[in-house]
């Protein structure tokens, strides 16, 4: 359970992903009928757009989005270093240039922290150094030193800013150091005599091979302390989430179910759906028949593809809506088969159900 | 009242436009929330795409998009002469080229009946020659001959063929003739006489001047038969529409609430709101203060003008929402005021609220 100023949520749970303050192509009160307790959205993007003043303005992210559950903002490390262009990094900060406009700004760990009171986010994040996959040891050390350093700087900042909107904001920790678990163990063992309320893995899913990502992830779950979240940052396919939760990941984010979403690729007990794929010209079978979500209990597959064929947004919304559904209802029946002490048992069936037919588009 | 085999609409009322089967960026029950009885769907666009036996095997448009209130669908005559490239009229009817793939097609007054009895749309139209606001006298009296004799074989193959859907379908005459009296006067006369359940203007709001429009619209509308619902096709503004019922005009659709909703333009009852506009970046109040919409009830214009600077999907979808809600609860309210016998008192409120702060944007 993760206690939040705007609700208690179970785990291990699944945020999607709003990273400009809107699940893309989703409305708050479908999110809301879809049991969407927390989403995630980006302090570099907000900091671009809308940019602080409005957000102050407002009163905070959730009032300016209408959205009174929990929100987790990523500190924006990774898109500086993923989406923004002449970015130049040194022990005080990093400088960047906005990948809309081209104006330079510069993120220190200091200013991420107090950009997340003026957010109001319930989870803030710490800025890191985020690293290439494949990066040799030298620099995955020196980045993953870095970020301890930032992670201590970001402790401070946030012991000596307040709350700006009456609600208390919990900060997460970020270890970083690769594909290497001598480098994982330094960050955990320093990370985890600051006073986080929880730790995030990150710099996985970003290239490295499957394997690693599990290891990494095992390995990293398993050395963080029991009682606080462990969110998994980034991560991933139905099967990617269903393993790391077995290795003890509480806490998960990723653009999969929207994006793939907006591409035509649907996610469903059966593996997945290409909705774009001549076959479904005439299907009047719903997108999954064991859903319930408005999109499959309402609509054919025909008609969907139809949509994404016209280049209609309402197939957005519809595709959207059934993911997004998907990745909540699997997170629910996860911590269910936990409580009812069968998730090992659960999740290979769900995983053999899904792959039986993943194949056949 | 239109009575239809999908209920029962008061009239005047106003049709979304769903073009391809679907209101641009809104839900089926977004539609029925909003209080939407019927909406106008696209022979010429569903013909291209899914095709007639996509919808045939899917058993008609109601059942393809899951949508079990009133559809009116054009012929896809205006849609051939303003979207299709090398397209050559005779007498028998209109050869075209796809604007999506450019591949030829031939549609005839009887044809695109049967396309419509494949559709099952509660409410048909016939084929009609359209014609460019400044053709010349004798081009629109040319065009205008056409569209009766093409009228008259449309309703042979409405009586020569049966709905395959189960339910009975209406079928309308179009008045063409420009804004020549004695052109409009002539069809009217040669329409009347054949057994049309309902008669649309055509030909306006494609160019000419306003007070040609309004002109004609009044003219027409008085010599057609008082029982029958009279249909101005594609108009237009709120203005226009309101002046229109004043005339006696029962139905209207418009693809400017969806597409204006779009782009920004979002109509309020003090006049129109371009979104974007840099005043309304911090702005925290509703869209409109006197709308109930989802819409205007949860989110400020600050919030919406974030979404489209930043090209949100949920731009789209709650301006698109917003504009149906106000151009639907406009028409509530003139029916509204046709029952108190207060209408022309009540429309000239309307209008000048809306347009003392229309133009300040």
């Amino acid at each position: 359970m993760l206690k939040t100023a705007h609700g208690e949520i179970p785990t291990p749970f699944f945020m999607p992903v709003g990273t400009q303050g809107t699940v893309k192509a989703l409305e708050q009160r479908e999110l809301i009928q879809l049991g969407a307790r927390i989403i995630l959205s980006n302090t570099y993007h907000l900091y671009l757009r809308p940019g602080d003043d409005v957000l102050y303005s407002a009163g905070g992210l959730h009032s300016f989005i209408s959205w009174d559950r929990a929100i987790l903002t990523d500190s924006g490390g990774f898109q500086v270093f993923s989406l923004s262009d002449l970015r130049e990094i040194n022990n005080d900060g990093v400088m960047f240039r906005s990948h809309i406009d081209g104006s330079s700004h510069t993120f220190t760990p200091e200013s991420v922290v107090r950009m997340q009171r003026i957010i109001g986010s319930d989870v803030m994040m710490v800025l890191d150094e985020c690293i290439t996959s494949n990066a040799e040891f030298e620099a995955v050390a020196s980045a993953m030193h870095r970020t301890i350093n930032w992670a201590g700087r970001s402790v401070c900042t946030l012991e000596e800013t307040e709350p700006l909107y009456g609600f208390d904001q919990m900060l997460f920790g970020i270890v970083q150091g690769g594909v290497y678990e001598e480098l994982r163990q330094e960050c955990i063992e320093k990370l985890t005599a600051m006073p986080f309320h929880g730790y995030a893995i990150g710099g996985l899913a970003v290239g490295e091979p499957i394997d690693d990502m599990y290891r990494i992830t095992q390995f990293t779950a398993a050395k963080l302390p029991v009682h606080k979240p462990r969110y998994l940052m980034g991560v991933g396919t139905p099967e990617n989430i269903l393993r790391a939760v077995a290795s003890g990941v509480d806490m998960f984010d990723c653009v999969m179910p929207t994006r793939n979403a907006r591409n035509g690729m649907l996610f469903t007990s059966t593996g997945t759906v290409n909705i774009r794929n001549a076959k479904h010209k005439a299907d009047r079978e719903p997108v999954d028949r064991s859903c319930d979500c408005y999109t499959c209990v309402t609509f054919t597959r025909g008609y969907l593809r139809h949509l994404f064929i016209a280049k209609e947004i309402l197939g957005l919304q519809l595709a959207t809506l059934h993911n997004i559904s998907y990745y909540l209802r699997l997170m629910s029946e996860a911590r269910k088969a936990i409580i009812d002490n069968t998730y090992s048992r659960w999740m290979e069936m769900t995983l053999a159900k899904m792959q039986a037919t993943e194949s056949r588009e």
